[in-house]
């Protein structure tokens, strides 16, 4: 991955690794270069408020987050920066990530956290969330997505004609 | 608002209006311009159809959905365009908007819908979120966001000097 | 299975079928004729709206239709017919399903799904209410009903025996 | 109304009446007789139980039920017919019809209720739920039914040129 | 076990026992006759609402109903008797039992289900809320309570000397 | 009221009276002697503490326990007493009573609290529990609960004839 | 208050106060110098950082912060120091503080937030738990705590007698 | 361990133990004497409240209490002391945990739980807070808190070089 990172993902524990890997996995199909960090908004958040306050000077340009239980992680980076923050709910052992969601989503007005849905989808959907932003100004990924709504489809009309009816 | 819309800002009801206005407002002061429709993923759903499919080639960059209950709009919208949706979730009389939070937030893995906090804050948000998006090939947007971010800041001393002590 | 289908049961995915095959079971065994479709409300939206808008026309007299999470399959599909659609919510493996209740049965004003129980349960009791609303014209399956419902009782009654007390 | 009723709206309690006065409503616009009645699961179980055990050989259709908190009336006439039974969950109180909810459609195999939304948009769509049935043996409800359909599309598209942009 | 039964426990369905012989293991203890029967407020109504009108004269003092999901037997029997019913809300696979607990525990005024915890301590509770009861009358039980309430606390005391401190 | 009291009926605080209201005027109606009293578990634990320990020497049958929030004046006069104890959640501001309810009904195996509905209902129903469970020896309340049940029949039927219909 | 505050009672808005003041007020009988800011964990984080980093050797000895929704105030606070940091969570008009309570009490492991109950009695139980804190060095307190402990049985009996019964 | 214990632990049950040793280790690691003590609010509710109305002057500073379900054991000692006292809400198999944490942080106005994070998070928060209180009165303590947080972000930096990128 030579060229510079444009989106970032970071994660409040490598525990959520299995989990945010969903997201590289898309960008690395599509070849978008990313970082990823380990990044705690309680147990490193002079770390992390200086990831976010320099994000857009390094050439980030979307930042997804992904934190459980009292989730902040997503929602002190959209305090710092201008970017775009996606916020991804890790599921929890307990509550089992609706913690995690009301922590992510409710954010004051002022200050937008953009919530995707609760753990391995939600990761997914955050890549695709992530390059839907980027294909504003990029006509390759564009029509990447445009692709990969079709493949959705077909894969859906595959899955109909295995059925054997 | 002569120049042609970029931002869609749709909603399920005319009742919903008084809400969606705090996302109008913020884009009033940022001069973006935007176009405003009742779309209803139930009720006029060819018509939603054809304007989520035709949304990109109409200039469209991001769309903005409001929709209460069982809040299909911003995800269907999603399912027909390649374009980033951001969904805004009601209040609801007797749920509260949680339903509306579920519907709107829980989407499957390939279709992201970007969800804000429920109600007037997440309708002002959405707007924000979708500056954000805009400012990412938009410099005077980038400063207008920058700006917006230190008036935060400013409101809060502002309100604290007016504590008195 | 000559005769033509008037039940369609649809799901929003292949690993929706170890559910929904609770419905078909009950339609088997009282020699209704149905289709099963893989049809995603956010996947393959375009083959789900024409699949809706001829239902009526081809035969359909009852849809069955099972999705989870953000769970817009019944509701997209109720928004295109006029027929009777039942919406069957699929657990998920976060939320427990509540999410898929919500988004189910929380349909706005003029356009109804008729929700029933979370899972497994629910899939046999869509089948059965679709035969509830076939009886309505149809006597041998009222008749079927009827030694359904006596059944159940002596289900009952045979395992309280079996009590031994 | 000199027409035998075909369909029968019941609940638990008169304070019910302006909630399920959406459904009669709907009825009365589409000429449907119906009956109303005050029935308690728990208040008056024998009354109750006598209409359930009759309503098919009186000439009902569609049995509507409306209850709050601890709902059970609409499961407990589904228990006793074989005819379709619409549930509607009333708000209650405290628990804003959550409890209404899970009480009328979490029922076990064997017993559907067919349960629409909580109060009033509930209401309306049991009716509408209703006439879906009886569509099915009966072209005049089916063309009012498609009439109603467009009659929402074009409501929305009103609403959208009021919007006046 | 050759005296008449004070005390009967009924449940919606055999799989129930495991859970509910936490109360009939409470009544063997302290020697109480009881009946055991499977009985379903929805599968087998009639069977139901004859146990229930019949239970006081028939020498039943206490009844003690658990069921699940849209769990209304406790509910359907209170409303046809004038005995005391104590309701256990079965934990269930999806809503883990709150769906159980609304419905048996939201009764209307005017028809009373003493509701106990979810599971199997509830079944145990229920056993020892029947005889509470019970004791108002009968000394010998009232003793047995006090021996078992001395009990839990020396058990405590026991389980607090094993820490080995 | 001459004579002693056999019912106890406690509270958390003055402003639950006008709920706990509805348990005395039941018994009043019945005749049956009650005493009332402000207790609390959190702020007056020792008075709480002396009074369950003494209840059932002092001649009281049943306890009837009015809280909201953590709602744990039923579970210590429970823990401190083998009479059968009586929990009414409060409706709370904030949680709507969820809180009670579960603070009340969820006790350990060895310690039942009988619990009722959330608020007013429940308040009324633990006057009829209580009046259940003291029918248990005395004909003159077993004839009167026979009375109000049918009282509660009757007046669904006068409400039903109000209809007019 | 001329002496150095030793309490910091801290909130996100203005809109706040009227529900802080029930801290402010225990703290201004029990004569604790404390100071009151409006500091937004999202609106203003670096002043808020600044604030947490350097409360410790400002003579701080504990820190109440009141939040809603998405409630990262006192997390964020107890993030940047080793002091004991109490959160209350606020009543919200969606979710009604259950967004507020996640978020404030789902700490992750290492930074804890001594979170007490919603809204008013939340904050004035932040200042007696602040009070219970510095008693351990201060007899004066512990006296003032014994009083106030005191004076609830005082009320809750003064109460009672006001029952006139 | 021979110095006077300034900790206690105390929890409802030893099935709690190996989530309250996530506190007994942070107490250990940080050579603060402690004891353990099984106390359950409702079993032995007598040795519960001596051990709360002695624990001040047996030389106790910080009670830490865990339970689970109908959550009293925290309540009911803060209600016999003027000691902070910390709750940690355990897991439950039914509710997972909401129920204790509802019982154990809605406490009324005048009796402060300083409530933690549901389950062995919550244990070791516990702790951590409680060595942050007796930090204001010792300075060893201070500066092991200091090197604590240090260990969070350096822990998170080492996770961070893991990632090898």
């Amino acid at each position: 991955m030579a060229r510079k990172p444009v989106i970032a993902i970071i994660m409040g524990s490598d525990s959520d690794l299995p989990v945010m890997e969903q997201a590289t996995k898309v960008l690395d199909e599509n070849k978008v270069p990313y970082e990823v960090r380990i990044l705690s908004a309680h147990r490193s958040p002079e770390d992390t408020a200086r990831f976010a306050a320099s994000a857009r000077r390094n050439g980030i340009r979307v930042i997804i987050a992904g934190a459980g239980g009292a989730a902040h992680l997503a929602g002190v980076v959209a305090s710092l920066t201008t970017l775009p923050v996606i916020g991804v709910p890790m599921e929890t052992a307990e509550l089992k990530g609706i913690d995690s969601l009301f922590s992510t989503v409710q954010m004051p007005a002022g200050v937008p956290v953009a919530t995707v849905s609760i753990g391995k989808s939600g990761a997914r959907n955050a890549a695709i969330l992530a390059l839907q932003i980027l294909s504003l100004g990029d006509r390759r990924i564009e029509k990447a997505l445009g692709a990969l709504k079709k493949s959705l489809a077909d894969g859906v009309r595959k899955k109909n004609r295995n059925l054997g009816r």
